[in-house]
């Protein structure tokens, strides 16, 4: 298949990617599109002439809203129907009915330049996991003890907590540096004021398709089904604050000043080329098999190239491009989003269309691929060189963070963008 | 102020309680009302006659609606004006409209026994916090060191986590016992089964009204701005799924699987009158001074009755009532709902209309007014005696838990009403 609109050279936004996300214009509210090179294809436009059609989804339009859930609703039968049609729609050899039509072309194809993008769901409850190996073995390392760095639950179970939902952005937004409570000196009071200590995690997210009722867990035959698309996470994290507060309950006013995410997501399709062994999860590599409900046939790492970039305020002022400070892959995640969901409801917890649950962060085993400040610094151990040459050990105000995600196997090269963030100083 | 409708002797919900909820019948969908004694008020109704109406809500209907969230947006000057006319709708003394109309009386005044009644609103976000002194030390010394039961944070700011707000249930909804992992054994690897050690957590919870923007931190002195009403909530608990995975990120599936929740909201205002200083957070008590965002001029504390009751399947087979296993007083909550509210906020992180935020178990100094069977039954060393000769340490397959909540001063009464459920066997 050949697309029938121009896009960039190897553009990982071709017709194997085909992302959806809610976008507006000038003109229009927000309503829901699909990306193909650096445009994005009205859905709303293309669901209100017939050219687009949704079995199943009764009188009221899909697409024609602020928010993917309803599309998200309606299950991997309608997802596949819909993409097939839109590949045919959008490829060259396909269907001509918006190809050959001018006037639908004009209404349902705008610049991707032209748009504003907003959440791509309203998310009922966003959970983050803890699923990298090597991320849980540096902060056990750090905080706890190298020698038993992992807790005995880790290699047992996807271990994760609920984060908080108001409070994810779309890339883009700026963020507020928080406030709270810090306790630098250990034989002294606790004292208040902005975070010293603000650092990102890269992590990788999905969003939930058909929810499953209260009560009734979802089970591994059936997860893949309920997994809708990917997106990138910045888990922003305040390091001083969520050390003094998160014992015994976890992390609380740490992470929940924001979090952001990548506006387009992938259709968990569009990743299916990607999916590679990943690390056994069984006595061939030394780890204990996990329990029955776990178990995944078949295969459950992503093959994802991760890079997180970091552009200063100095970098800005010079033109300096942001600077690749870490290099990591969705690989190195120990558990899946097919086991994060099967751990979630298992207890019977409903999960809902539009709820977004992330990776944890992602380290690899080269401390190049960490995914935080806290472990590329080694706490604040180890600053970074930056062009022009400034350091880093935390964020500082104005530094703005870019992480961007890319699949290429076999001449395929599927992007999720990228979620960026800028800091902005405290309010007074 | 006396009703003009026959309420039963005594009862809390007269004139000056008022709580709303949302209610359907057989013939009607899910919509707002208030409670006087045992008979609904019809918002909806009211509002569509025009004898209720809100300033500043423009066009769309507050009341017919399916959650109270509009309504809670609106903020306390409007609630106190709708409040005081319906005091004025509902009284021998005042406005004639509803009283005189038999039509409107037919129409909008439904028995408490002809309605169903629903979640009051659509909860964006559900906070927990653990703001019982006696309880974080309960559980402190039985799982850490009873000489220092406390944590060293516990003192300095109200410790929370975010819960999860899809299994957030109404009163009535039966829970199903959950399933997951657990590690009774040290030495052997963990198991998969249904919990053993259920559990319910006695707690107070209250609905924010309006929101704060991210990054805009809600101050001390707007905080009671914010805050809509009560309701009693039951953090049903499965204690072994929660230990094993707890650390480091709190507790999870130990909890995710059903959190019930009174069905009428008592409003703040109602509760006002029930204020009391509550312990001294100054030395004078020996109590670290928070700091100057979390510090509270008025009366942080709520005297409000609380009690405990369980009916087993025997029980209910042999015509005996519930029996009261546990008597405590929202006084025992040593941080205030302003106070979490605010220092959930502090960071930046953003409020909702319809967010739920709970205390946290409320255990009291003595044994019999502990907030948990946890407690309760000491982790499961002493077990409790009921009628009929059956003794209980943990939740058995029948069990039904009544959470009730009543405050009582110079005469005045105001009730919470009842939290209920039923505990369901696992799904085979």
């Amino acid at each position: 298949m050949t697309p029938f609109l121009d896009l960039p050279a190897d553009s990982g936004f071709g017709l194997h990617n085909l992302p959806y996300g809610v976008f507006s214009t000038r003109a229009e509210p927000p309503r829901c599109g699909v990306r193909i090179g650096d445009h994005v294809v009205d859905l709303a436009v293309l669901e209100s002439h017939g050219v687009v059609g949704v079995a199943g989804a009764g009188r009221q339009p899909v697409f024609n809203a602020g928010s993917l859930n309803r599309f998200m609703a309606l299950g991997p039968d309608t997802w596949h129907a819909v993409r097939s049609h839109l590949q045919e729609l959008l490829s060259v050899e396909g269907s001509p009915a918006l190809r050959e039509s001018e006037t639908l072309r004009q209404r349902a194809i705008v610049p991707l330049a032209d748009v504003t993008m907003h959440l791509p769901a309203e998310i009922g409850d966003y959970t983050d996991f803890y699923s990298s190996r090597q991320h849980a073995t540096n902060v056990g390392s750090m905080f706890r003890d190298p020698d038993n760095a992992l807790l005995p639950n880790w290699l047992h179970l996807p271990v994760g907590y609920h984060g908080r939902a108001s409070s994810v952005v779309v890339s883009g937004t700026d963020v507020t540096r928080p406030s709270g409570q810090q306790k630098p000196d250990d034989d002294a009071p606790p004292v208040f004021g902005p975070s010293k200590l603000l650092d990102m995690e890269l992590e990788l997210g999905f969003f939930v398709g058909p929810g499953n009722a209260l009560g009734e867990p979802i089970p591994m035959a059936q997860a893949g089904r309920h997994i809708f698309g990917f997106v990138l996470v910045n888990d922003w994290s305040a390091r001083d604050i969520q050390k003094w507060e998160y014992v015994p309950l976890g992390p609380f006013l740490g992470k929940s000043f924001a979090t952001s995410i990548s506006p387009w997501v992938v259709p968990a399709a569009a990743l299916a080329p990607f999916r590679v062994e990943g690390e056994a999860q069984d006595e061939t590599a030394g780890n204990p098999e996990p329990l029955p409900y776990l178990r995944q046939a078949e295969p459950r790492a992503l093959d994802l190239d991760l890079a997180v970039a970091l552009e200063t305020e100095a970098m800005r002022e010079a033109g300096t491009p942001p600077e690749v400070v870490a290099r990591s892959n969705a690989t190195n995640l120990y558990w899946s989003p097919e086991q994060q969901l099967v751990h979630h409801t298992v207890n019977g917890c409903n999960a809902r269309p539009g709820d977004l649950m992330a990776s944890g962060t992602i380290s690899g085993e080269a401390p190049g691929s960490y995914g935080s400040f806290l472990e590329l610094s080694w706490r604040g151990t180890r600053p970074l060189d930056l062009p022009g040459g400034e350091t880093r050990t935390f964020l500082r105000d104005g530094d703005r963070v870019v992480i961007s995600g890319e699949a290429v196997r076999d001449g395929r090269r599927v992007s999720l963008g990228e979620v960026s963030g800028t800091i902005r100083p405290t309010a007074s």
